[in-house]
């Protein structure tokens, strides 16, 4: 245990959190090394985020208990020293897969990967290479509930916090996803809520878009209507043809995966209903 | 008339196009400035735009006709030195007119405006400041018809070659629409095709959305649908409230209104479908 | 005096300041609304930014007192129900200024404008059009420095709390810099630290760059080196003359400016050697 | 031999050049599938850019030498099915590496990859996996020249066309640069001609600004003034400290000198002095 932690904190608001969360830091021994909060004016809810310093986790959550009863707050006390557990999910398309492993080979990403799982055989040997655990569990129409059911265990065995689809072409069954609340991490390849469904770029092109977008959001029952954590977009133009667009939006992809990836391992994310607070 | 042109030129593609149009040029002793060319993939048909100097529009088109007839190319020969004449169109937003009003002023935009038009009395002032004829048409549900005939009225009065939406959050008849096919420009204060229809700002904050944006477009008979000539998207936040995003869109629309009326005038813009090619 | 403030604190980080400074806020009945905190780490420095309501600035500057001197704190208190007034001052050319003003009349900027000033005549008739009174000081090399002299003048009786240099193209004396520390912004047409010095535009044209930017700082008494608030770029290519890169920078400038002004005016920015802290 | 072609093209601007060039063209049979021009104003020049499809590099060098000696054009007659031959020289770093070599092997790249060389033995697993032969040439003060001498005939050796400064810390001689003269790109850590020489990010940081960029470029004798192909920026704040300027920056380093090596590969820049025309 690190005399490091990370809290998250969410309540309605009223008079005296902070000087009341403030307190009970203080009483641990330990310093605020940053802070940053918010109040969500549709819902009232108060937000906030605090890096602490000099004081366990054990300690923290020990005095953030009673501050937590008087304000019907929930706490999450996370130790950044325990990295995650993240299972990383592909289907053929590398550019998602390779990226996160490269970053997190080079430190970027704090996180352990225990298995990276894809319905197809093509990324083993790089897997292999980077030194991760790779599973295929291959999918046809009729095996889909097995392997997904297989899935599920290898999850389970990894004792995965995160799941990244990181352009896993397979739909999920909403009981998994319950499984992982706010814990699956999805790259759409659109400017969501524009051009869901099946081939984003090319509707783009298409309707003649003059940017085009990508959407990092956590996964839910509803396909496409996840809480999105990140976007970005790239400008177009009629030069370019569909797979263009394609190109142009697997850098997209590959960096915006990334960030929403890096916000959550860092413990940045709060999820308010279909929206989320990603404090910086 | 002057000594410069520019064409506008599109048809079915197929071999010598270029050398035959180069041909005919040189032949009106005029040189190509500038020309861009592009062939649209899917549809193959053919675009070029044309700068050329030292011919007239006259000797240009004369030498253009029989090129144009064997290649079954729409051809428009256009003088740059006559500037378009554009009517404003607004409502009671300001930021899209005074804009619009400045850029011409600074010489930013090669036109005439013959006239502004609104349904609210608010910018009289303004305009008269500026030295531009502004006319008052109010509108209520049950005048509608009425004052869209004395809209028509003055647009033909003021022989208008371009219309510009400037945030005028009326809608035109079809009939309108299709007497100005291609040269009514509107701005839609979302990133189409997300968020069409009413209070796009709203939907986006309520949606949790990380970008927000903004389309300029040809005005069609089916809403929010016609050509997109520009777009343009900014940053937001869970901090930004509905109504930081609407002042955050207001820079947006200005800016891309602002490109997308200056590309229309310089002659850069043909419509194929419901995209348009846009040359740089 | 308004039951809402702002407070704006930095002193060396240690132990105990967010709990003393909340504990502080909470005596005096007030509620923290938004909170934001950095610890700058090569000065060692804690920043803070808090927005309170439910207490007066009076109560909070007695109650912040003994805080601040435990802590080795400064302490600012500021009523953001007191507008600021500022002066803006421009030269010739009128689109940042017309743009501030644009924004103010719209609302978007909480400040009085008591005076613009110009060393040129033009924009009179604009700013009568818009209320805001105008004086116009002549310069010429001979009478720089009563000029200046003039200009302090009209400053100090109007008791402007923030200059804003819109295109003002005269160098101020350190003098008056030294008076205004901290609350003199500049807009300077390019990316700093590239091109200091004279024509941006066109030094950026000649070394052919990709990517222009312009850069809203404080003044300093050396030019072109105080701290930076806010930059931003716009791409550009070989076929951008250095009339398109000057266009184009105006729209930047314009945008960029007014950001700064609006973080100045909402007691967003700490300066701290060289550098600002912008909470956002 | 295929039968597509790129022809690059320059000479000082006349009357005629586009209906020569064009007639040269049809001659040969070929069609033009997409043309671009560009005429620069300050040294009069005539650029331009032609796709041609159905006929051979041959036949078209053929038909263009008269229409080459007419203007006093340069004429390059590139074949897109011949891949360039390209070698990537990299330190220690590994993202720029990792990522281009990522793009070959997705068929973004349409170059051969004859040889990868590193002053550091790091990346030779990665090049085994990647099927791509590696030189580990080491390096001391003392052994420089040495070295570079290798360098130059490894380089002989593989009969590169293109030599890709992929983050590789070491200069190189004015003999070699010569040598490869516009076919050596770089790519330098910062928004050139920001913060030129070593350690960019940190003087960034300690400048305390607010976006960072970086600059694909040719190398040329004088360090850092060669004529730049693209950049690219991204925003930062207080909130960064010099290591998250450095990560920021690597992803807009992989990115950029990406874009700027599939334009060359493309056979779309041609050098003019100290700048580049890009077409797009």
């Amino acid at each position: 245990m690190s005399d490091r932690a990370v809290l998250l904190l969410s309540c309605p608001d009223r008079r005296g959190i902070a000087a009341g969360v403030a307190e009970a830091i203080l009483a641990t021994g330990g310093n605020i090394v940053h802070a940053e909060q918010h109040i969500d004016s549709s819902s009232g809810r108060f937000f906030q985020r605090i890096d602490v310093e000099g004081a366990s986790s054990d300690a923290l959550e020990r005095h953030m208990a009673p501050v937590a009863e008087r304000f019907g707050m929930r706490c999450d006390v996370r130790d950044p020293a325990r990295p995650a557990r993240v299972a990383v999910l592909a289907s053929r398309q590398p550019h998602c897969l390779y990226d996160l492993l490269g970053r997190w080979r080079a430190g970027e990403l704090d996180a352990e990967i225990p298995v990276v799982i894809s319905n197809h055989p093509d990324h083993a040997e790089f897997c292999d290479f980077m030194g991760v655990p790779y599973r295929h569990l291959p999918v046809t129409p009729d095996t889909k509930a097995d392997q997904e059911a297989e899935l599920a265990s290898v999850l389970a065995a990894a004792e995965v916090d995160l799941v990244v689809l990181a352009r896993y072409m397979q739909i999920l069954s909403p009981e998994l996803v319950g499984r992982y609340r706010d814990r699956i991490i999805n790259i759409h390849h659109s400017f969501l809520p524009a051009f869901v469904g099946a081939k984003p770029y090319h509707q783009a092109h298409e309707r003649g878009v003059k940017v085009i977008g990508v959407t990092a959001h956590y996964a839910t029952e509803d396909l496409d209507e996840g809480p999105i954590i990140d976007q970005d977009v790239v400008r177009v133009s009629h030069r370019d043809e569909p797979e263009d667009l394609v190109r142009k939006g697997r850098d997209l992809e590959t960096v915006v995966l990334a960030r929403a990836v890096k916000a959550h391992l860092e413990h940045r994310i709060l999820v308010t209903g279909r929206r989320t607070v990603v404090f910086g």
